[in-house]
């Protein structure tokens, strides 16, 4: 493993910062087995300016992901690589850097420091290195998983692709030093699935659904409600498309945004536009609860399939639409005006099945909390087969998409599908969610969900930086634990939801106390958010809430839209048995790890100036 | 990577089985850096008649491991390697084998099913195969690491080898029936300390402790005891060494062994020899409790270091010693004689030092049990800060060697020093303990101890083939968690132990109780075994359990060897607080990946026959 010898203080004298360096030709041929069709379909720049572009392609039969890097003005070389969250420590990186002399392309890693060291094995290989008139043009490829265990393992669901520029030239990787470099993260699902747009219908009309010129409140959070009505006598369409309208500069406090149809039971819902939880809000907008349309930060156009659509309008269909906006402000900025909604795409040519959104997961209550100061944390909501078993058509449904939602302290979210105690499998998982990039995810597999089938939805969260419990609900500080999953047909299931049941919660507190002479307040009078916030946060309190969130019964919400539930009894139901998990699956190795090269590909280098 | 291509049948047709097959000579040269002094100084019989013989050395410098394989009747060829717990499934192997045509020596592993594949990273390195008189012998090296995810790390303590006979050739490793082959296993401490024998006093004199003709009992657990007496006027000696005596033919009968020194404060012990648990017994036998030397299944003579020794005899020191052999019966043999016991070999030319021995761990009590079916639960026991400033002298105590101790379910111990809150060093560890290998093994470093300092001892305990909870205690069937430190300045301190406090553990029970609808029965009458027995073994009764001994108070014994406690206050003692931990060594990759082989060496055949 020969790292380039130490030529830098010649070379920084020869070249100057100021000069450029250029790349000109490849070292390594393409190797003929690029991906088919369109090179390089995804796209996203790196830097706020796009001065870094990258694009790239999947195989999936190679299990590799071929990138295209474009370095608009090359400087010394770049840094790119992928890390758990963004950071530039223990970062999976490959860099194109020159001692002066000689330009290199290498896979490397960095430490808890950021240090930068090359990969004993080089796992990232250089295709083609070639000038085009936008800039250089670096060609290379990485295998999903590498077997080397200071390898980012690419999985489905986000990634987060970070990047670091060099401007002057380096005697050694170890010489870099990252803090001092203009670095910085993008968002993406790597792992793009490998389905096409679907066809849209020749007589697709537009609508727009936006709360026109609200004026943000100055607080840290604010869920808007805005009434709109379909036209009189709009009749039954199928939504086939929609996507978000972000008013511009607005981009960063608009958090989330969904469009619910109110329900049959009112001949008129009152206009409206204020805060959700104004008190001047009419009454109907509690009925204002069957998901027409769901965006949040970071989703593109959403498409249906194209053998369903999403109804709306016509008989038995109420012409009051609610939109909800989440206004996120966490800096209180007064003054600011938003017309942001959705465009919904629709036609009156019905497809073959209605599509549906259910929502999977937690129940939005404090009964579900987070202790602080834990950096992985679990909480998980539980559709049962009971409520399956009573909601879906005997030949099931079919999930085709899925948005996963949390709060800020969201940092995984899994949904597994189980059949008599078995994981089947997994509907939807990010191991590297964020929520600042909730995308609507069409799955690679559509999951056919039976009467009788359980779905777990878990969420990890990490309140390293808090003092105080987390405790579930709607503001921006408490948390969520949600799947959204668009599936066909529609059923009248829209709510799929659990929380621990409050009785246990109330033991759950009264043992703390036996164990910690009488910290927490278990009068009648505190709520439950009072009683979290004065449980002392010790290895007890802490083991014994996972224990009672493993163990007690549930409250399961079975909901029509209509927020009533499926007849029954849905409280103090057991928690699924689960007897077999599915198995992590262990990355495959790459099959030829003696071939690749153990030490940095030279790239030869042409004239300076520019 | 060429595995060798099929000819396994007319190989077959043309050696058959009872043709034996030669290797003849090196293929990679020995490639000098071989270690220093005895090539091979360990050395092991693999398979009980002892025609596999495993020697060794080891190289702490370069991190790796001499082998030398003997194979005394080569047939078509051997598997070697290392494995978690002995077992042939998932396991690292080595393995020379010929597909008829050509022999091959490869770095193999082991699936799940005992399935043997060519691992694509060669670690093993074939240095020489040479025929001797006595039969085959193989050199190879391995690193202690090798990154390399299907490969064994071989590390201090317990290491479990296992080897396989070929009988026939195979046309690859695949083929291999490993069901059908003759295997076995062996259980070492490769990473052998670099101490050498310390030289013994020309006045050495002997002493045989032992109980004459005892008639083992036919029942599962026997405790013997045995009370012998020292010569009248027999003056101050050190013990500077030590040996077993087991009588031939109930080697796995005898389990371990213990001598202790009777108190001073009885003038006479009466002679007995017994059940320690007789209703006959002399009371004073429970005054007997200075451990003088301690052996258990599988240890070898024991050597104090050159400025140490154990005193025994003289003024203010018993003469009466008791015997106790713990007879391991459980297919409850009737009319077994037994002379089972010690052979002391002592002093009188005094060392500079006393040597002491002192038990840590767990008290052994049923306040501390396990649940059934748990595969690694983990039981802790402290030696706190205070029991060792007021037990240790000003300027600490060395430990030089270390005996762990558990029974049946015994998976792993760990003792760890720590101080002012942080975790320092280990002072033993074991990750492959197994109850039936517990030497008593000089340490790598000796270990010094402050006043002030903390020993905490971690056992991990497999009870997957129980159905009822496993209690702590003297029993077979119940647990164990200690570790025997050999140490010196000897001190009054003769055990420093903890165990949850009973109080906690009752609240354990009502908790349990309040989730589960009264079922453990929290009567006064009903003992800590039998609330145990009557837990509902679920995930809550589980998972409240660790956190209550994570949490709860302590009660520590910081006991004389009087089996008094020292003065003070040691109930309701809180645990220690561990404010950082040690940090998991990773294994160095070796530093030449990129050179080793990536496909098995080729061994070249001379003739058959023999």
């Amino acid at each position: 493993m020969q790292v380039p010898g130490p030529s830098a203080r010649e070379a920084a004298s020869m070249y100057g910062t100021a000069v450029a360096v250029f790349l000109v030709i490849l070292v390594a041929a393409l190797q003929g087995s690029g991906p088919p069709e369109s090179p390089f379909p995804y796209r996203v720049p790196l830097d706020p300016e796009g001065s870094l572009e990258l694009s790239w392609n999947v195989s999936y039969t190679q299990e590799t992901v071929y990138f295209q890097l474009l370095v608009r003005e090359l400087k010394a070389g770049v840094l790119f690589g992928m890390s758990n969250r963004g950071e530039l420590e223990n970062a999976d990186l490959v860099v194109l850097w020159t001692d002066g002399d000689s330009a290199y392309f290498g896979d490397a890693w960095s430490d808890e420091q950021g240090r930068i060291h090359l990969d004993s094995q080089q796992d990232y290989q250089l295709l083609q290195a070639r000038r085009t008139p936008e800039g250089l043009c670096l060609l290379f490829k990485r295998p999903f998983g590498t077997c080397d265990p200071k390898d980012y393992l690419i999985e489905d669901g986000t990634v987060h692709l970070v990047y670091g520029v060099l401007e002057e030239p380096f005697r050694s990787l170890e010489a870099i030093n990252t803090s001092e470099l203009q670095i910085g993260l993008q968002r993406v699902q790597l792992l793009k699935p490998n389905i096409s747009i679907p066809a849209l219908p020749s007589d697709l009309l537009t609508m727009e659904i936006r709360a026109p010129d609200v004026l943000i409140p100055g607080k840290k959070t604010t869920y808007w409600c805005h009434i709109t009505k379909l036209p009189d006598g709009f009749s039954r369409h199928h939504i086939v498309m929609y996507e978000p309208i972000v008013t511009k500069g607005n981009e960063a406090l608009v958090h989330h945004m969904e469009v619910f149809q109110c329900s049959t039971q009112f001949e008129r819902v009152p206009p409206f536009s204020g805060p959700c939880d104004s008190k001047m809000k009419p009454d109907q907008l509690n009925y204002c609860r069957h998901v027409l349309a769901a965006w949040a930060l970071g989703a593109k156009a959403f498409y249906y399939p194209e053998e369903a659509g999403l109804a709306f309008g016509g008989a038995g269909s109420s012409r009051f639409l609610r939109l909800e906006v989440h206004y996120h402000n966490p800096l209180e900025i007064q003054g600011r005006r938003d017309s942001s909604g959705l465009r919904l795409y629709y036609t009156a040519t019905l497809r073959r099945f209605d599509a549906g959104i259910m929502e999977l997961g937690l129940v939005y209550t404090p009964l579900m909390a987070i202790p602080p100061q834990e950096t992985a944390f679990v909480l998980t909501g539980y559709c049962t087969d009971k409520c399956t078993q009573m909601a879906l058509p005997p030949s099931g449904i079919r999930i085709f998409a899925s948005q996963l939602h949390t709060h800020l302290t969201g940092r995984k979210v899994v949904t597994v599908l189980a059949r008599n105690g078995q994981e089947r499998e997994i509907v939807n998982r990010d191991n590297h969610y964020s929520p600042h990039f909730q995308e609507i995810r069409m799955l690679k597999k559509v999951v056919s969900v039976h009467p009788g089938d359980v779905l777990i939805t878990s969420c990890t969260y990490n309140t390293g930086d808090r003092d105080l419990a987390t405790v579930g609900g709607f503001g921006i500080l408490e948390e969520m634990c949600v799947n959204y999953v668009h599936y066909y047909p529609r059923t009248q299931l829209e709510l799929c939801k659990s929380a621990v049941d409050a009785g246990f919660l109330r033991k759950y507190f009264h043992t703390v106390n036996r164990f910690n002479a009488e910290e927490v307040c278990t009068c009648p009078q505190a709520s439950v958010p009072e009683q979290f916030a004065s449980v002392p946060w010790n290895s007890f309190s802490r083991d014994m809430l996972k224990a009672v969130y493993g163990f007690a019964p549930i409250s399961v919400h079975c909901n029509k839209s209509t927020a009533v539930r499926f007849p029954g009894e849905w409280d103090l139901q057991p928690l699924p048995k689960i007897t077999s998990k599915l198995e992590e699956p262990t990355p495959r190795c790459p099959a030829s790890r003696g071939q690749s090269p153990t030490s940095p590909t030279v790239v030869s280098i042409g004239g300076s100036g520019s």
